[in-house]
């Protein structure tokens, strides 16, 4: 394909032109009025929507991002790291880890941001995409003589002095799971090389449930899994900006989404923060040169997919952030109800804690024994690493199910915040649904109504649906695991131990 | 309390009455036709609705209902009895068990209507109401000398001729759970006998998260817990219908559920089928002597709380009719995707139904066990109900998280329906969301929305909190093994192998 | 194979001769005596043992044996049933279920004498080998119009007079598993017919750990697998006296075997009762016509397993006894540590038993839900027999981790019986390893040895390892299970729910 | 109590002379030669075991410790570190932490000697109870003016130079556990001071399965929990040589222990190493002043106690040693019968090796995350070891479950050594207990005894039940965790995301 392509003769905006257009952003105000007028097309209900960041059912989604600039100035020494890059403070998610440290600090950054918004706050896989491509811009250049990474430094330079947002486009919709890309019926069915000009190259497909998808400013596009030759050109990378021409995001629906559309700040249970998942579909989207970062070099791509998932599963320790607001709320509802010395509720609370701690042990420890690649930048170990996420997809699980246990039946069968608004109805609510006489009623509500979001509703994406398969399916992880587990030492220690005869 | 009230005048319509204004249902569309224009007061987003049988959100908790008639023309040897009270076929639902295998057939019932329905149908609180009233009547008249089981004889004629519903009012709020009903500083925080004249009583209170309360054509109400001496008038047992006057209902939301009122078919998940729980409050509600089944006999609110869960405990194997769709929805989304074939895969449908039959072992064994009370009414075995039950507040936890396992990430980011409907996004849509190429888009859509109903959205309630909750909490259920273990035997039997002396 | 072999010549006592020789039994005694002189040839560490039943180490499983001729006397309800075919009550270990509640009576003698025992008391094999033999050589008649069923009837009626035991083997070494019996290189290493006289048939091969397998007075061969046409030798079933000429057994090692040996009572923990497996090797015995059941009809050979393991499966609620003494045993030590009342150990123990009961319900309701074959016989239903079999290789596993729990660490550290003895150490350990005041030193270490022995010690084989393996390895059951879900009716309904068209 | 003591004129030898009797080990055959000739009064079944280094049932615990100097020799980076104290590289378990580092190579020492030994090689309680004194005495000295640090460095400097071994005596019997130790009627329920003299003080009393606590050189006593003003008495910390006057040991059975006294070396399982509790009685046992820690300040129990588990339940990674050869010996059974690509059989090893690194990452998380005391040494962070004991309380028993799944039933049923190297019995064996050709019967045997070893046997002990119950039982680590939770600022996050105003 791509042979001579009418793509060619298009023009297009340059690398600079792209940056020209980008904001400085400093604070939380500045980030949000980064999102207005960006002309984009995105599809909500089956209609496009004019300003998506007024939108209240994406604005929480953007509240949650809005918070890592925010945390920035709240707790600098958490959220910001010096960069040697431009000699200069920058955001933690946008700072390289350059030492095990680094990557410690970075999950600690993300269980408190997991503590401030009870949701996925959407910046992980664009750390965790950049810090990927250092290591992998550089093996590629040691092999075949590439400029890819001082083109990957460059643009990283413009993103901390910016202060932007790069979202990770990564999945492709796959189609038949039985064919490899360049077998698939529709060519489109995974992102490719489309046409190419003087300036650069073009991109056609779709990226599925891009993570904060819209609410970023770049978005990098790369492979999702192993590429044989057959598939060069769907080896690609590329940085483009959120509002390129050619790019239609279609919004992904949650449980309970329409709550945040319906007024009042009760029945969402965390009428703040909430998560974002996006389809977006790429329809010859232009890329220069300066923002390409790989491009035909499909060996790379299985490296590059298991680099990014020794990032990216530990990055999960966010979930003990919500872990951490799941138990707490468990524990605020108990006393509410005034049975927070009852021994069965105290042991529910512990096994809660235990959980969630023995997930912060296994991603806290993959950063300490992180090591260095060649490119002079760290990374997390890939055994823990993938250990973290598989402690992910079992035990929120059982957090949300004793959450829910001590909540008691009232978290699924409360009326609403209008019947709460009503006079007649709102007083028998009032009257009835009260626990402890020193609590509101109101205030009981609203803890069970985040119970409830975290559980069943709109959070419960972030915490449990995400927690299974982000950053990889369960048997994603089993598969690391049976290949990093080294059995042949293991069988000769048993056999050593069992006095058979080794070689 | 209770002196002279002003409630002494009142008239009010006497049992006959009544019962002449009750339709006689035989079809599923006479039981859709017998809830309108009942003139209920019942409170829906802060608004009274008029015709509540007619609005979006509320029907499919009446379709889940209307599935218990239809199954009884449609399967009549599973779904109905020969009742020796009125010599004629009824509803099993009317039947009340002579031996365990009426308890069997109950819960070959149960489990069919789960398959068939994927939702909490609402009619087995009923029946386990009126099967605990045919002992507890009983014995209270032997004690007392009082005429309750004629009474309850005549009623359940009368429900059994009609073929009509009957909910079950249990669950008082509680208040400040330290305290007994008459030490609570709101004295109607437990329902109770407000006041009486010649031809009846007066109840005051609210009883909370009723299932299908507002669906059913009598409320019986009954207590929650064991009461004593000072709470006399809590304890009371009578027959309610569900227009009576004083009577105001209040709806309990749950997750997703206004995709109900969105139109279209795809988002809801499940569209023609849901639960419901509301809130119930009576305000000086009058009961005829004639439906009056308990009336100050505080000492038999324990024995009727245990039986009621005795039996009660084990109709949650109907989740066992849920599960088989859960399964079969896992199933179903393998199969589209085109890995059905996979060894996990199957592995985790194997661990999903070996649970599932877990569940359905647990339960009809408590049926086959069950021993005739002196009434001459059989009863579930109480250990094996409430170890059935235990496992049900544990085992659709895990069955829901292997099929979101299954279902992939798309389960919870997939665009709205709306959306598909749209012409550009829909046509994106329909292109990429495809799995296998024989399978429409759409069709992917439905199953993937259906294992969100279930584990996230208005069904998850049915699932997984009310599996939690209902019937009891799981401590509730520890209590009673507790009790019912016979540790002193188990202790003989160790001591005894262990060579240990005993008297 | 199997031409002329030399062994067609050989003269062997005949069927009536081999019965002639068996004892009429009707006490626990008689049993002892019964094993007593029979000069069979048994390898125990190397040795060749003169009087097996004499010997402390086998005598415990003998005792185990023994308890079921005990109980029929002490308890006829429960452990005889009358037999039509002699017109007599017999052992219900020999009486063929006629009805589900013969099936649902057996569970009860299982788990009764697991109470009694605390150790696998083998008879199960032979009743479940029985069970299978009665629809088996009917359906073969049935194809064939072979004469087997009148053999087995007349071979039951014989065993049911003499009250004598049958030792089921079963497992054939199997040698490489990747290939068929008659693929392998040694043809032995599957049990097959070796010669063949006017009068029988000879065989040739191992059974492996047979359980009870020494201690029966007949061994009934059989195939341990599905057969194809090549290995019509394979497909062989016979009763064979288990002192017939040609037998060499050798003795299976426990855990902590030898402490049987080292005199005292209190180390072996129970030291009245055991388990035993042996492995028996079969150099051409002889089996008269009579005596043969199935010669070649391989095609049968997988619904023979199929339908063994639906019976037997099932029969391993016998564990619930020993879950009850293991309770027991943990309620006992919390009780001499003066810990009863703790919260957290209640709830262990409420735990133990809520897993227990779990495996009751379901093999009990797999006998409840039992169905009539073509020979008029009843079988489990198979589903929940698999479903009890595989709840038993997990829970009894985790009722040991928390037996262990409540016992403390000294369950695994604490001195020799011989200590105790000793005037000096036992001092010692008399006054520092007491308890509560009141209770004996020694009566806590009994408990505690108890314990040991059905966690790591003998009867953890019993409890532990066999609850894994006996009856097929936990993957067999995921087979039965897989095979028996009826995946395409739950897709259906499951389809149907999400509003998919179907044909 | 201890007015004047008939003990205060007896003369004992000083601190001086007690080093001075000590060995200066280099290797670990100068080990085995220190442990000889010692004198001391051990108890074995009933006897006094004359030189107990000997013993071939002792021996293999010995060997365990004896790894330890070995390991120094052949992997020093691993097993030594540099002392500023004598300025010299000592053997790590020598070594007082003076970073996280430390504590991380320590751990990773710890599962190296786990996979050498496969069983508990008992010189963690040593370097544990030395880390923790370095702090406590340090402590102490700041609020009362003691010179205790002083002491501990003396002791620390001599015990680096003779590189010798120090067992912690800790566990007291406890007796009543309703009473404190001065309540019990018996005062020496809990080691106490019994006497004292110009030189130094008298203890008496017992440390139960103290580990390894006959193969050491010092013993150090302290106090198991913590103390009131009334308790005095009993807080004290001292050091004693194992062979001191007034010393009793009594040794601890465990499973199968007399397998190494049959000979032969296949039985055993593993037959080099093993594990060692023994009970120890202090009969008025003198230490002199120099050698006492802590003398009366009772009010320092408890941190000692917390402290000493903050480090101690961090050690318990080395289970994950003993969890690789557990891996390892299933994954050598699989391959032995030609299954090892069957992909449930290769599931089930990945998940035990998920559940060993998720013990793993708990346990070096803890160390990583350790922080500096006062004394200027590191101890680990409190939660997260907390949080790997108690993982290790329950993933090592599903592990050994999952090792004895593919072991298939046989590990529990196979015939003895004794059998094997009878002519007759082991050419049976040779012959029909076979699985792939090439792989010898023996070695099939020898990996099969070693899975029954560490489930069943002698190492069950050190694998399951020390899991279990050292370094504290399960409801001890709920406690600490409890404690630890933080549960006000996990509401307060809650409360904020729920909208509930907060003061």
């Amino acid at each position: 394909m791509n042979a001579v392509s009418p793509l060619a003769s298009r023009r297009h905006d340059s690398a600079t032109e792209r940056w020209s257009r980008m904001p400085v952003i400093r604070t939380g105000d500045d980030y949000i009025s980064s999102l207005k007028g960006r002309g984009t097309r995105l599809f909500l209900f089956g209609e496009l929507i004019d300003e998506p960041a007024d939108h209240p059912m994406i604005r929480p989604s953007i509240n949650a991002l809005r918070a890592t600039y925010d945390l920035a100035i709240d707790d600098p020494e958490l959220a910001t790291a010096h960069s040697p890059l431009i000699d200069a403070p920058v955001n933690r998610f946008l700072h390289m880890p350059e030492s095990p440290q680094d990557l410690v600090m970075k999950n600690r950054m993300q269980r408190r941001l997991g503590q401030l918004t009870g949701t996925c706050f959407q910046r992980c896989t664009g750390l965790d995409t950049l810090s990927v491509l250092h290591s992998i811009t550089w093996d590629i250049d040691e092999k075949h003589g590439t400029g890819y990474h001082q083109r990957y430094l460059a643009f990283l330079k413009e993103a901390q002095r910016h202060n932007v947002l790069i979202a990770a486009g990564m999945t492709d919709p796959k189609g038949d799971r039985s064919k490899r890309p360049f077998e698939q019926s529709d060519q489109d069915m995974f992102l490719h090389v489309s046409g190419r000009n003087d300036d650069g190259i073009f991109v056609r497909g779709v990226k599925a449930h891009m993570t904060g998808g819209w609410n970023q400013h770049w978005i990098c596009v790369m492979p999702t899994m192993n590429l044989s030759e057959h598939d060069k050109d769907y080896a690609v990378v590329g940085m483009i900006p959120g509002d390129a021409e050619g790019i239609t995001y279609i919004y992904g629906r949650q449980s309970s989404d329409t709550r945040s559309m319906e007024g009042g700040s009760i029945d969402q249970g965390n009428a703040e923060y909430g998560g974002q998942e996006v389809w977006v579909y790429f329809d010859d989207v232009f890329i220069p040169h300066e923002h390409v970062l790989m491009d035909g070099e499909y060996e790379f791509a299985q490296d590059m997919v298991a680099r990014f998932t020794a990032y990216h599963r530990a990055s999960y320790v966010c979930k003990t952030g919500l872990g951490d607001v799941m138990t707490g709320a468990a524990a605020t509802i108990a006393d509410y109800n005034g049975v927070d010395k009852v021994s069965h509720i105290k042991d529910k609370l512990v096994e809660m804690v235990h959980l969630n701690e023995t997930i912060f042990s296994s991603g806290i420890a993959s950063s300490h024994e992180a090591k260095p690649l060649a490119s002079g930048i760290y990374m997390n170990d890939a055994m823990l690493s993938n250990v973290c996420k598989h402690n992910v997809t079992r035990f929120p699980y059982e957090i949300a199910r004793l959450a829910q246990d001590l909540a008691g039946g009232i978290v699924a069968t409360m009326p609403s915040e209008k019947d709460l608004d009503n006079e007649e109805a709102g007083a028998i609510i009032r009257r009835f649904l009260k626990g402890r006489d020193d609590i509101p009623t109101e205030d009981r509500m609203r803890i069970l109504r985040l119970i409830e979001n975290m559980t069943l509703g709109r959070n419960a994406v972030g915490y449990l649906t995400e927690s299974m398969h982000g950053a990889g399916s369960p048997q994603a992880q089993r598969i690391q695991i049976l290949r990093g587990m080294d059995v042949e030492s293991k069988k000769w220690h048993a056999r050593k131990l069992a006095g058979i005869k080794q070689a």
